[in-house]
């Protein structure tokens, strides 16, 4: 029997463990083609995808197109810049355009939770949650954890220590889903006014300082600090959150072990990390952003009907031939 | 003898309804290709098109980008917002430009009426409107005829009504020249503001009220209502325009027959049409936006030199032979 | 022995003579694809490359998009609009990003001076310098002296004079470098607020008035005059720089010999050069557009490694065959 993963990718709250295993073991045969002379497999030939952003993003959207691209899918951006939602037409109306246009998936972000979900239940064509508001942005979730288990070599009981503003954070709620569907131990640290209310109950650890958290961890996720939290009154300064809450190498110097060190980046260096760590020999950062890629290869194969067993097969397939 | 669609495609009113019914015929192939599972064909690889729109557009720029990608063709897009336009250069200089890089095609909306007819007798690669000011789209014509066809069965005899700002649209104009060559009977309907003087010089009947316009059509083509006509006065509020010319499900309802609502999108529901109208089961809009691709192959296929003949074996060519 | 351009491309500063002569070269054969129905070689197929533009630019990315594309490579555009720039992420990081996105190639436009050599030194892909502030525009200046050599026949003892705004264009300090390396005589003509002080030191002559860079010039190279210098006082105004720089029929009628005029675009119709000129027999404007995109994919087959002497076979490739 075949697992399956369903139409769409919204959350990792929504897949089993199994489902999630599927993806990262079929991310590891994608990892060679990025590596490869010629980048290029004919897996969605003739397929069209639609990335959908309704928010700015570089990283997520490039990392995507990569993936696409690499299947040989047939790729369209839309940013809500210059499009029909300027003349106030509706998501699931530009939705169900796209899908009369015969696209076979979209890659959605949206600033509202929910999006992709709302969206994923009007339209056949598949959908995956690139980002929707504090929801989740589960590729990234995926693609940290395949970092984890490439860097410390499993995740089962593993101790992740999410950092920063947990509160604001879809990569957060994706990592924990993720990280404890799939048997890691999981905390968060970070400012009282940045911490979701009542977030051990979903069996996770609470530090309030990030020496204890250190302490305690094998590896941090080391979250942005979006600079409009302090505009808002959730920090004092990004000064004083460096002081108490940045991730620097002389507080990773008193750490029992070394510790693996995640960020999803764009980093802000000097308020949640200082460049020595980012930099240094520990941080995996590059090594998730070149993750992003095959995991998201991985997911467009599977959503597309791909055979988790033929995935070895399918990047052997050379771009040009049949 | 093979019929020819000429150089360029500029509008509806200078093509006989021999060429007309000829990228009707063509398009029929092309359907096809946008349901196979690879929705690709190898006719125009090699070609490099340009998409540029000096206005924003999700809709028309999407649908002709796939056209274009499933033909095989090499597409650039270029938006007004961060060009050479910005440093001034004129429209007659950014194409000879791009027809020095040696681009087969450009795809063009721009604001000024007469625009595209301007750019095509200026550069020898092929010119396509899509949308000129207030004069004429005419590729949203062509899928309103392909439309009716498909779903009245026929279009000479027909009656069809078009409803709103006809005084602006282009999509107006471009659809009484479409329909009025091939022998259906138009109308038109809309505030006495929103429509041209002398429109009955055209050939076509005018109603005041659009009971008496759902009372004898067969088919509504319903324009959306640009937001910006109230501020400028042309109606007194979007309310009062809902109340006197909204199609709804109500007024529908009275109609001696059941009539084929159109809608060229993007919908504003409660203004020109309710949503019951729009997602109800006489509404074609889909199918529209879906013949919109077929019909942008098809054109997009016959400018670049193809024989309608062979557009049969066109679509069966599979991309990647030879 | 075959010459290599080496990793990157930042200035013609930086190259020999035979480096030069290599790209116009390898330019040759390329050139011919551009005028083939099926615009396209294989030779980047599966190669992924980024067109990172901290800058608008319509000509100069589109004529890159095209050169890639005609090589089959995967191309992805980031313009700083609408991207991490935003959020405030340095170069550095975002090349890094796309690095471990296992790009081939980055070609890059930004502000700052140097931009390009600080990312080459930074990250292992190859960089395309597509502009870099004041400093160089390498591909401008090749394409420039290609068309030098199409039109006068060898660049080796031709005069060429820049007109203009020399102090703040990269084009300029890149033709300057190309023309002295492979032997013509070099002249700068423009007014003395526009003049880099010193600029003889390079061994370039300096006309103070159009009439004498037009009595003793065989190619004219018409810089856009930036109509922002005109706020900062740069020159008193338009008109005036017209008046007395502009390059126009009736100075040009008094010339010894016919000149060829060069400009590299989008042209100040009536500032720097008038519309006779521009459009006249002597004109090689388009010209130099065409051979941007031939100099562009020589450059890329270069710094991906073709060799040289296998460039004629290279074209020669069919698009879709093995």
């Amino acid at each position: 029997m075949t697992l399956a993963l369903g139409k769409d990718l919204i959350g990792l709250e929504y897949l089993s463990p199994e489902q999630i295993r599927l993806i990262l073991d079929t991310a590891e045969p994608f990892k060679e083609v990025s590596e490869r002379a010629i980048k290029k497999v004919p897996t969605l030939r003739g397929q069209t995808i639609v990335n959908l952003f309704y928010e700015a993003s570089t990283r997520t959207r490039t990392s995507f197109e990569f993936a696409e691209k690499r299947l040989s899918a047939d790729t369209v951006n839309i940013a809500a810049q210059g499009s029909s939602i300027q003349k106030g037409e509706t998501l699931v109306d530009t939705a169900r355009n796209l899908e009369a246009m015969r696209i076979d998936m979209v890659v959605v972000r949206h600033p509202s939770s929910g999006a992709a979900q709302f969206l994923a239940e009007r339209i056949n064509s598949n959908v995956i949650n690139a980002g929707d508001g504090k929801h989740e942005h589960p590729t990234q979730g995926l693609l940290d954890l395949l970092t984890v288990r490439d860097k410390v070599g499993k995740i089962a009981g593993t101790r992740v220590c999410i950092c920063g503003d947990i509160l604001h954070s879809r990569v957060a709620r994706s990592n924990i889903w993720g990280l404890l569907k799939l048997g890691a131990e999981v905390a968060v640290c970070g400012p009282q006014s940045l911490l979701p209310r009542h977030i051990e109950q979903l069996g996770v650890t609470v530090f309030r300082r990030i020496e204890e958290a250190i302490a305690w961890a094998d590896v941090l996720n080391v979250l942005r600090l979006q600079l409009e939290r302090m505009n808002a009154g959730f920090i004092p300064s990004l000064r004083e959150y460096y002081r108490v809450f940045g991730v620097t190498a002389e507080r990773l110097a008193r750490a029992p072990r070394p510790l693996v060190i995640l960020h999803p980046g764009p980093i802000n260096r000097g308020v949640e990390i200082d460049s020595q760590v980012a930099d240094g020999p520990h941080s995996v950062i590059l090594h998730q952003v070149t993750n992003g890629v095959a995991v998201r290869m991985a997911v467009l194969y599977l959503l597309a009907g791909g055979r988790p067993d033929l995935a070895e097969a399918a990047k052997g397939g050379r771009e040009g031939g049949e």
